[in-house]
């Protein structure tokens, strides 16, 4: 199937228009027209080539919502015309014990990313998002509902699933206290969502000028990360803070803030190794955990929630030809609070 | 009430014969001869003020085991002639959140450590085992079955307890594969316990002289740690894994041995930091925790089933002129497993 699309053809390279061939639809596979594709700061590092050797050419994006095209003969769970979005993944092993276990995102012989990975076959480079055009076994597929902003609901197959998934599992609840560190693309969903849970959030943020933004997306505090003894005076309280920011930080502070037998979650790579006195975790008996996407089972009730609570990602809407400012605008951190690009104009 | 034991005077000073007075009993105090006291590697540190500033004179010692020879008006759970056991702490504020939820080991006011520290009342020092005889609240004792050896079930008290907690926290049970790293005083506490309560117990050990013991003491497994290809052959498969190490190690090759979603607990003090990469803990949404003694709750229940399952520490029983010997000993790793002062030689 003939798609137009935009790719980085070399580490570093901006991307350029590009055109190739999506492969034709196997019996359970979903074809689909690409709304608005999200811009991931992961797109950007694989692009550049900072986290080891990537593929290319390289069609970026893995926050992809469109309107289905085509189904194949055995496809079950989508007709045409119905909206479809696809994530972080678009297949794995489906036979390993995590596969079985409806934990793809953790499959044991790794899953096949959506962009810069190799299909199962060992041959074929999946390309991403930045396109009119998209193929997918329906397995890796999620509806999304008419009634969300098509734009602002790219951003969840990525940076909402990344939040809603650690909520869920350290079991977010009513009158809990969850502290988000950082208000960006990551951060400004786990607002929403926790928010969404019943859980008073607070906001750490560097940024004053960041306060308005959090209250009125459903923080209930915000508190500035430059003074220490503002933080020490939270010790103790928090039920699950989540670390969304990817840039090297010490954590200490915050481990300090969980309650008994809580827990931080960090769902970013700084590149470097965290610096983690054991005494924070003795006292408490605190943890310190990782988790990375959500299951295909997280996606779909993830979707299904943000429709009952019309949560969508605050998004600025480009055009294909604008991604490699946006980019620059990225890096810089100067963007409320995501990219999108709108399909229609590759 | 005149009491005869062994103190540090002064940093890094051997510890020499000191005979000082307990408090005259109150409503809930309970007085005992001791009968053994055990050396944890915690002693020393603090004797030689490796763990920042100690109080001296100090009488070391939190594994203590005797018999109640009187008890208060208001005491309600000890008779005279009765074994009894004291271990890390002798009281809490009692008033916090952790202590009225039963966790006084993590008092959010500190608890008075059973040495080097201060009484509730800010100026009697308090002293520990060392010695011929104690005075505790009963809140802070435990029952001791008459069946148990009673120099092994000394150490207990805080290397038993340590393993306990966190064994039962994490909620082993039969079959599920555990992880010991070391062979220790807490380690070899760890591989009986977790036996008794039913998993799969594999010892991390960089020792080959370690392999019958651990095999003895229940292990079903021992893993040489200087093979990163053996270690590393193992990934994936671990319910919980328990750091028994105090000195500096990555633990990063054995926190890919957690299955999804497991934790690997530390237990001591390396006093540098751990460095932890976040793609280790994002990998299979794993946890790193701590986990510090154990509430006096768990520290009766552990009694109970040591005495069920006839697990005691393995010891080498010294008299109190031993003790700076077995100083040097413990810290050159010579001991199997634990050194136990017998109160008789005070």
């Amino acid at each position: 199937m003939h798609t137009r699309g935009y790719a980085a053809l070399a580490a570093k390279a901006p991307l350029t228009p590009f055109t190739f061939e999506r492969r034709d639809l196997r019996p359970r596979d979903v074809a689909f027209d690409v709304l608005f594709a999200g811009i991931c700061h992961s797109d950007i590092h694989q692009a550049r080539e900072e986290w080891g050797p990537s593929i290319f050419p390289m069609v970026p994006g893995h926050e992809i919502v469109g309107v289905v095209t085509a189904v194949g003969d055995e496809v079950s769970s989508f007709r045409v015309g119905e909206r479809i979005g696809v994530g972080v993944f678009v297949d794995a092993c489906r036979t390993c014990e995590h596969c079985l276990a409806g934990y793809d995102q953790y499959c044991l012989n790794g899953f096949t990313p959506t962009y810069n990975g190799l299909e199962r076959d060992g041959v074929t480079i999946a390309q991403g998002g930045y396109a009119n055009r998209f193929v997918v076994d329906e397995r890796y597929a999620v509806h999304v509902a008419e009634s969300l902003d098509a734009a602002g609901a790219a951003p969840l197959l990525c940076a909402g699933i990344t939040l809603y998934s650690p909520l869920r599992h350290w079991k977010v609840a009513p009158g809990q206290k969850v502290g988000i560190i950082g208000l960006g693309g990551l951060g400004h969903m786990g607002v929403q969502l926790a928010a969404a849970m019943g859980a008073e959030v607070t906001v750490f943020s560097h940024s004053a000028g960041k306060r308005d933004d959090a209250l009125a997306l459903g923080a209930t505090d915000v508190v500035l990360t430059k003074d220490p003894a503002t933080l020490a005076s939270l010790s103790d309280r928090f039920d699950l803070i989540i670390n969304t920011v990817s840039a090297d930080i010490d954590l200490t502070p915050y481990l300090r803030l969980l309650k008994l037998h809580a827990t931080l979650v960090v769902v970013g790579l700084s590149g470097v190794p965290m610096q983690i006195y054991q005494g924070t975790l003795l006292d408490g008996r605190r943890s310190l955990a990782g988790s990375m996407i959500g299951s295909m089972g997280e996606l779909q009730e993830m979707m299904d929630f943000c429709a009952e609570h019309n949560i969508t990602s605050k998004v600025e809407v480009i055009a294909a030809s604008d991604i490699n400012t946006a980019y620059e605008r990225t890096v810089a951190s100067d963007v409320k609070y995501r990219f999108v690009i709108d399909a229609a104009t590759f």
